[in-house]
């Protein structure tokens, strides 16, 4: 099977090997469908290689793959220095595992299966690839590299069987190269071990370091690395219009990857979030990393269509899934989020020690949204309008005195504030068929969270809760410690087990982004990592951040990007001066556009009472889907998607834009044959824009078929929203 | 109150104060009895000094106190580099708090009180004191300083009110001066982040970093950090005779503190241990640090009888003290330490991954200590000659592969070996009147143990078991982070708190030096914390160990020693070349000399019955005490000490000498008058010699009252251990 192959290498793009040398073939590896071929060779350095070629153009070229490795897998060599001082340090130099191997095997595969998720876009998917197991030895060094090919891209992730040389290993640095065949457009965020919370630049691949001081943006963490760093999912695009996305699947129990780009030669490598000490992934043979993919596909839909990250996840872990399902929630939220209300109780303290300081004795502030006369009022506004649940924040003592204060027990995320009734305002949910949503921010003090992990748990089975956003605000401690790291990335993993445990599901904010690990733990029902709708507060968020989201942070799971608001001009109730970048239309779109088995209907129960008409959509809007259809996309530009619900033969149609106006003609052939449609059609008025005009909407009523198209007119940072429901 | 001082201050001393400035009281603290003085003093730099003066001789001079705080509690300035790397940095300078203070007020008070500890060396203890608390000011910044001075010393802590200015702070490092008025005889152990199980080293002052290296042993944890520093409780005797000793008491909540000796000035100051970013305290105000305490008595027994420590710390915080209870034990422990037996099951895995491993199917490797049978005998054998309980090592899965690789997931602290039934050895324990001890090793990965910890509480209530032994053996993880840091003495704390909410007494090996802690949690019944008897198995112990644990490492509390090695020659069993640096009467009389609520017979059944005569002397020796007097003691030569057992009127006599031949007079007119008491007489014979015959000894049973003496003998590394048992 092996036949000799010499590339035309140059020094510009093959970055850490220094010398032209021929390639020769491991294996070819070739996508079911035969359009996608991944060449893995080796040189006479004994280095690896894989590339990925579409429609026999090279889309990647030859990229080496390895890791540096760290000697020891602890300091123990003492040395006293002249001044009396003593320093520790590794007894064994750091080794490389990117050169010097053999291949010793390889296995060849294929798989083709359909599986059912417990919630998702479409009720059934295909999972369908070759495979290669490269098995690569380097003196008594075993490492083993695995490929899958799919229709649409490649996944690849290291292999690290049990051998008595290496049980324990530490990596310095994973160094798997992504070297683009051109200086490809690309969609990036700064690279960052602590926050995802940044608007999208589009620039080409050597543009990122010219601009990549104008994206950073303050954060109450925020670690960039380098000016050359970006995070995944990358979204890219050839200038001969095929799509490229470059992220990881299956993140467990080791860093999360960011890529360092040489602007210069189009070329990435792995950049892993590091730990306190700098080293990247502590591991016990026999481990295997993430997968790496690179998604390669000719257009901006078939990107949105594909379903590689959660293929490339486990099967779900879970023997029993009856306890999940989605929630469409309202939530005492958006009132603080919007500076009108506050999540602390009183303005008495500054300074709080739990179990010290007297909440009874103080004065409340007059402001605290999470008092039992507002949640009942929000608990009757969610359950007149068919509501799941209702998330109240700031219900648990502790906000006077909480974020990024180095502060070890900040919360308890078990004691109620004195003006919320944790047992009557559930009684009350509850017999108006609403359930609470508990919050529990940890302001990033994951101990302290873990400590009261199993009570705080017990808490909400005994109250009748059944999922839990949970916070990660400010830095991690101890101190040197990331949100990405694999410190994080496994503590994040344990809670959602024991959530499970306790039939709980888990949103989980701040939090590492998803990796399509919601395969493998369904209850995982929500993310945010990402800047979410809340930004329109915190100054605005330009148009076009919706149309970028699904290219980018929804390739690996879901997110609460918590959309819905009605009242987008915040001064007029909240004195808040940000621009908010969507019309009101826009934001009835995102229910379709941004899928998530968790949707908010984020505004206040006094803003939707206002209009009605548009509201009903949100009620409307199922969250739970059979299939879905992409039928226009351009990353950070505009999406327009149509999606049938799981529980009936309705579809619903959602489509935004950037900043432009564009129109889209939709033909219904996705519609039964022979079926009829009543089609509610939300549009931006002819004069609406997302500064001047937002709140300018019509609603059109048509009875439809298949024949029939929709013509989209969407207004700048607007969009168009529509439900067609069959006619019995 | 004050009045003008000036000290004839010297360059060589007063290290960090460059220039010869006046000192002008701020007050004058006398202790109750007037003997000694300490005058807390300020100069024109705002810099605090003080000093300690007993019987007017200056023991400590003039000593600078404070701190160096970051100026920042979180690093958040970004700077671009010129390569592109993004650094990142605290954007406010570090600052002093040890000058520029302005003294607004100082509080004078006074405290006089008899209190009752649960279990200790005197059934009452009396903490008398006077007291001043000075208030400084530094700029917008508060700084408090209380002292205490007591017959037998001084103790000292800083505190931090609540202010706006400062609600947060980040230690950088605690610059506490301790100004020896002369180079003073010190015996110390290397200061170490991970260990105090080194052998002490007696020298001057001046010689410390001279004879450093010699005194450095592997530890399978160990971070020395400079070859001037050394550990507290640090022992020191001047030229004039007067005994001092440095340590700290009430250690919660904040870094251990080692001392950095200037050799050539005879002076030290703090030096804590650091977090992984090498901070050293973080401080939510109000606070309050450990106190610092210099102890000072003319006498070596002196010293031994101080209470200082203990009565520096706050009384018990447990409503409910009647679970709580002295426990005599023996273990199925010391033939895997000396090498006969095996802690692990099978020899089948070099690799564990808990939860994948199936020891179902391994082979036992036939030397597993901790299997049914050998419980049961170890359970026969203490239950017959009236133990209360049994420590059973290696029970519980994990053990093939457990030190120091990084390794998070270590034990479950539930999951028995295949061989090791927990219900029916507890059953049987149960009815033999013997409870098991149940061994907690972290392989200090602490963030696995917390996460089972309540599980593994849950489990001990389930089955009996109300003591644990807990180890950390290894570097803790996460990498960086130390035994001693403040992430860890916070940790080892939340584990006592929680174990006293499960009524689980808490034994802690490896775990940070005790500072007295057990008078506030008495259900701490002891700790490791310094070389122990163990050992004598890992190559020995040089003669005067013993002797010199009383003045430093039981400073602050009872050790988990593990004495009553009988069979010392460990070769004849079990071909382990150590050589035991102990008599076997040595041994007998550590249950005296080393005092501890929990005492082990720490040797084999079939060691014991060997010599059941000696035996008897364990089986009788009580381990509560209501008043013990201490006779004679030179640390590290010599101890001699005689304790009278709280439930009778029975007196027990221990006593240990280092290399040298010793005898002592014992008048024994701490006897009751009129009455009189069968004394039984463990002496080392002749010719009896820890290398060369460390089994001669002889019983000796005679009549005594009041009126007698008792001519001590004791061998090279021998001892001398008396029961006088009042005749009714």
């Amino acid at each position: 099977m092996r036949r000799r192959l010499i590339y035309a290498l140059s020094l510009c793009f093959l970055v850490s090997c220094t010398k032209q040398m021929e390639q020769e073939n491991i294996t070819i590896l070739t996508s079911p469908d035969g359009t996608i071929i991944s060449h893995i060779t080796t040189n006479s350095a004994g280095e690896i290689f894989y590339d990925v070629i579409l429609d026999k153009k090279t889309i990647l070229l030859p990229s080496r793959l390895g890791f540096e490795m760290r000697g020891s897998i602890k300091a123990e060599k003492l040395d006293i220095q002249k001044d009396g001082n003593i320093t520790k340090s590794d007894n064994k130099p750091s080794y490389s595992l990117y050169d010097g191997f053999e291949v010793i095997r390889v296995d060849t595969s294929s798989f083709d299966e359909i599986w059912t998720p417990v919630w998702g876009e479409e009720s059934s998917i295909r999972n369908h690839y070759n495979e290669v197991l490269v098995h690569l030895k380097k003196e008594n060094r075993l490492m083993d590299i695995r490929f899958r090919l799919f229709d649409d891209g490649l996944g690849f992730r290291y292999e690290f069987p049990c051998c008595e040389a290496d049980q324990y290993l530490c990596v310095k640095e994973e160094l798997t190269q992504f070297n683009m065949a051109g200086d490809y457009t690309v969609w990036w965020i700064p690279g960052d071990f602590d926050t995802q919370e940044y608007e999208y630049t589009k620039s080409r691949l050597s543009e990122i370091a010219e601009n990549y001081s104008s994206t950073l943006r303050g954060n109450s963490s925020q670690t960039p690395f380098s000016n050359k760093g970006v995070q995944t999912s990358l979204q890219m695009k050839s200038d001969s219009g095929i799509y490229v996305n470059i992220h990881e699947a299956a993140l467990v129990d080791f860093p999360c990857m960011h890529l360092l780009v040489d602007c210069k030669n189009h070329s990435m490598r792995s950049y892993l979030t590091p730990d306190a000490q700098g080293y990247k992934g502590r591991i016990q043979t026999p481990f295997h990393t993430p997968w790496r993919t690179v998604q390669v596909v000719r257009s901006a839909t078939d990107q949105l269509a594909s379903r590689l990250i959660l293929n490339l996840n486990e099967p779900c872990a879970l023997d029993d899934v009856s306890w999940i399902h989605p929630v469409k929630y309202m939530g005492v939220w958006w009132e603080m989020i919007a500076g009108y209300g506050s999540w602390h109780y009183t303005d008495d303290f500054n300074s709080v020690k739990l179990g010290e300081t007297d909440y009874e004795k103080a004065k409340p502030n007059g402001r605290h949204s999470a008092n039992n006369a507002r949640v009942r009022e929000y608990i009757d506004f969610a359950s007149s309008h068919g509501f799941d649940a209702l998330l109240v924040e700031g219900w648990n003592i502790g906000w006077e005195d909480w974020a990024n204060c180095n502060k070890d027990y900040v919360f308890d995320f078990q004691t109620p504030y004195p003006d919320f009734d944790i047992a009557a305002l559930n009684d009350y949910a509850h017999s108006k068929g609403i359930k609470l949503v508990m919050h529990h921010e940890t302001s990033s003090s994951p101990r302290n969270y873990e400590r009261h992990l199993e009570a705080a748990y017990e808490l909400m089975n005994k109250y009748g809760y059944n999922v839990v956003k949970s916070g990660y605000v400010g830095d991690i401690l101890p101190e040197g410690m990331h949100h990405y790291s694999q410190y994080m990335v496994n503590h994040y993993m344990y809670c959602l087990k024991e959530a499970a445990k306790h039939h709980i599901m888990v949103n989980a904010h701040e939090a590492v982004r998803p990796t399509g690990v919601c395969r493998t733990y369904p209850n995982l029902i929500g993310n945010e990592s990402a800047m979410g709708n809340e930004y329109q507060a915190f100054g605005g968020i330009k148009p076009g951040h919706t149309a970028m989201l699904p290219f980018s942070r929804l390739n690996g799971g879901p997110m609460d990007y918590t959309p819905g608001i009605f009242e987008t001009d915040l001064k007029s109730w909240c004195g808040n001066n940000s621009t908010f970048g969507s019309t009101l239309v826009g934001q009835l779109a995102l229910y379709v556009t941004m899928y998530s088995p968790l949707q908010m209907a984020a505004d206040t129960p006094e803003h939707y009472s206002k209009h009605p008409e548009a509201f009903q959509f949100i009620k409307d809007v199922p969250i739970d889907w059979s299939k879905s259809v992409y039928l226009y996309a351009e990353p950070a530009d505009y999406v327009v998607i149509v999606r049938k619900d799981k529980q009936s033969d309705d579809w619903y149609l959602g489509a935004v834009t950037d900043e432009q106006v564009r129109n889209f003609n939709v033909k219904c052939s996705f519609l039964e044959p022979g079926a009829y449609y009543k089609a509610s059609i939300y549009c931006d008025a002819e004069d609406a824009d997302y500064f001047a005009n937002p709140q300018a909407y019509y609603i059109e009523t048509r009875v439809i078929n298949r024949e029939d198209s929709l013509n989209i007119r969407m207004a700048p940072g607007g969009g168009y929203a529509a439900s067609i429901k069959k006619i019995k």
